[in-house]
């Protein structure tokens, strides 16, 4: 069995590092796997204090006197090795060592310290994730045991990263953009668990349909690429690889004690294993979103509705710019769009709709175009919300007050029939908009399976990550 | 004088096609002038109502019997004709036409009416903005005549566009990121003010530090240069363009009714003009956040500062991937770094603090390295506010709560010295951060002149932006 099956999903967890003191780490930590809504058991261990943040604190793990699934150790580097022997002792046999001081650190005078720890954990059958992690988020039993509060709980996409910020200071950032997160695992050193674990276990965890990696090395690439390869089968990965110049190289030894390979190297190695390489972090989540949201594209050509000139213009630019055609529609497809509009003109692709407000005009579209069959996924620009746009109107018109829950009932019904068209006709379907994630247009979007973008170029960007897990999935046979 | 003095700064209003429905367009921009805080005196023109939207309506401009600077028209497109003559009679001198259906028209119908109009506002002496545009926005007297609400105004940015989705629609993306904006204008199908008229204003606005152009054509072009190279002694000038592929070209014919070229056609015309020239809509606002508030970059070798591993290897990766260098520090830097963070590792470039809760250290690390002259800018990634991350903690020791007043104060003080260093030694200092424009760390950079990006390779083209600045200041001699 993986060993991030019981890592990921305990029952009971003992926390060593926790105290009152909220300055510490550990503190932080154990306030998060309460704040969150953890529904275990939960145990801090402590040589002196009675109580730690309110819970009853125990001297030794064998104190505990109930089964611990896993340890969580934030100590100071020369106390983990007595933990790990504590741990032995009360038959603890999963652990995240968060502490650092091992392999990562210049001069070398770590790495014996990491092998010894790993020879300890090993002898009690101890599997574990770090040292030099921040944790893992699991949304599936709300256990969040990192530094950083608010993980955006939810939808189907996993990260797991040899880098703890990748995994969990992002927070803030996906709740701005309205991206929702099932599962994220930091590795840090990778003394024992690594990122290949990690694809293995993330492989069968049916709620995560995509998966993202940050990388620095990857220590075992025979193996990484034969799991990754056999994980493509069922959910696409993404991956950003930041060792392969000078100084990149030169941070990532000091980070996580590993050794990088040139740019070329990883991108051959990614190219073999079947992982899409993203640029950066930011880019690997919109594809992450796309990716776990929204089908694979069959092809190339690409429609492009709107309701604004300008974003129209710099989707069909930034579309072609990454290698996918905007055709022109046949006359047959412009004739009918023309009927459903009751327009004439720019229904061409582009198809602008300027200043349109009855938004089930682009489901229609949308629908119409699909069922061409002249298009493999389309993007829509448009505004689908109304009270971002209508605060001083509000003021001044009582009426749309009165009208506010029929207006955002007929949003609702049509961002839902939105998301059912590229389920329907198995296209990929990307929303261009400037909302972010406090917005009800990108939170509506979102639940029903459609990310937004607040660019062109990142929208075509993510398409291009549909159409080239499309092509893998082809390849496969 | 410039036809935007007047326009931009009206004393006041006449604005036609606002009624007391609120689905109309003239009715929002109505709505966003007086919900934005306009000191001017707006007059409301309609054929029949007594009032609309709670003011005094007119029959005609005439019958206003006071100055009106500008008109603004918002209008079914037969009827602009007639309101322009009606302007013409009340001796308005300004307008702003929002009204479509003009040059932008497929087949060329709108063609000759547009020349109809342009004669026609000529004949009176009337200089005005668009057709088919969607007005302007001035935080310097607080007149929104767009129909989006909420403008960030305040800041040192102008954006001057042939796209009006990327003056107004990005309200909300300027507010997520936290960026301000002073000064926008929408030329639409420019009849007669075009962007060159609005680069040759903007160059002697001194609020405006930086300015934006979103372009799909240049209609003339020895003007443009000729007015760029002047604009550029003063402020840097950057522009999107999206005309240069087939489908994008296609789409800006119908938008603005612009006649495109070929990518490479307009590299080589901003290149002349000293233009710095960015991918999408989000690379240029986050060039202008920076060359608005940093000063431009003399060189290309960049310190990184982090607190977190992962962002510090992207910073390096990325900032070489764009051209910088991430020098190794000299022995002597070194020595004098380990000597303020007490630390002997991590401090070669990057300086690598992990888990540094003393703030006041990362500007004293920028000093030092400033100082040595060893480098030309610097990134820095790190946690500048606490609530953000301190959610389940401050449940959980109240004492916090008593400590907010204290820490806040701390850290805005941090943030006032953090941007006078970039100041004192005319270095640019770039964050990165996965908080937006809620949190009070980006807020509180943003106020003291430090942009924050949430990527490590947005906050590297930022940068890159500000060493092709340099480079052009150093090359005008």
């Amino acid at each position: 069995m993986n060993p991030l099956e019981q890592l990921m999903n305990p029952s009971s967890i003992a926390v060593w590092g926790a105290s009152n003191n909220p300055a510490k780490m550990g503190t932080m930590q154990l306030s998060n796997i309460l704040g969150t809504g953890y529904r275990g058991k939960v145990y801090p261990v402590h040589r002196s204090e009675e109580t730690v943040a309110g819970l009853r604190a125990y001297r030794h793990a064998t104190e505990v006197g109930a089964p611990i699934d896993l340890a969580l150790l934030v100590l100071p580097t020369h106390a983990v090795g007595e933990v790990l022997e504590e741990c032995g002792a009360a038959g603890i046999k999963r652990a995240i060592v968060v502490s650092g001081g091992f392999k990562e650190i210049e001069g070398g005078s770590g790495i014996e310290l990491e092998r010894e720890i790993t020879r300890m954990a090993r002898s009690h059958g101890i599997r574990f994730l770090g040292p030099n992690c921040l944790g893992i988020f699991n949304s599936l039993c709300d256990l969040n045991t990192t530094t950083i509060p608010l993980p955006p709980g939810g939808g189907h996409i996993a990260i797991a990263s040899q880098s703890g910020a990748y995994t969990a200071m992002i927070n803030p950032l996906l709740r701005n953009m309205g991206v929702k997160i099932c599962q994220t695992i930091s590795v840090g050193n990778e003394a024992d668990i690594d990122l290949t674990d990690c694809l293995d276990y993330l492989k069968d965890v049916d709620e995560v349909r995509a998966v993202g990696l940050y990388v620095e090395t990857i220590r075992r690439p025979r193996e990484f690429v034969s799991i990754a390869r056999a994980t493509v089968k069922k959910k696409p990965v993404v991956a950003i690889y930041v060792g392969g110049t000078e100084a990149g190289s030169r941070s990532s030894l000091s980070h996580t004690g590993a050794l990088t390979g040139p740019d070329e190297l990883y991108d051959g190695l990614f190219r073999e294993a079947r992982v899409i390489r993203a640029d950066d972090i930011d880019e690997m989540i919109d594809m992450l979103w796309a990716l776990s949201s929204q089908p694979p594209a069959g092809g190339d050509r690409m429609a492009v509705i709107t309701n604004s000139g300008g974003p129209g213009t710099s989707l069909a630019y930034h579309a072609e710019k990454v290698g996918f055609r905007v055709p022109l529609f046949s006359e047959r497809l412009s004739a009918s769009l023309a009927d459903v509009t009751g327009r004439l003109a720019f229904v061409r692709n582009p198809v602008d709709l300027t200043f349109e407000t009855n938004v089930h005009l682009f489901k229609q579209i949308a629908e119409v175009i699909f069922d061409s069959g002249e298009v493999d996924g389309a993007f829509i620009y448009g505004i689908f919300g109304w009270r971002d746009f209508a605060v001083n109107m509000v003021k001044r018109f009582p009426a749309l007050i009165e009208l506010e829950n029929s207006i955002t009932a007929e949003q609702r019904s049509f961002m839902e029939k939105l998301g059912e068209v590229s389920r329907t006709y198995e296209k990929p379907l990307l929303v261009m908009s400037f909302l972010g994630g406090e917005s009800d247009t990108v939170q509506g979007l979102a639940e029903n399976g459609i990310p937004a973008y607040p660019s062109a170029s990142r929208a075509a960007r993510a398409m291009r990550s549909l159409m080239a897990y499309g092509a893998i999935v082809d390849g496969l046979g």
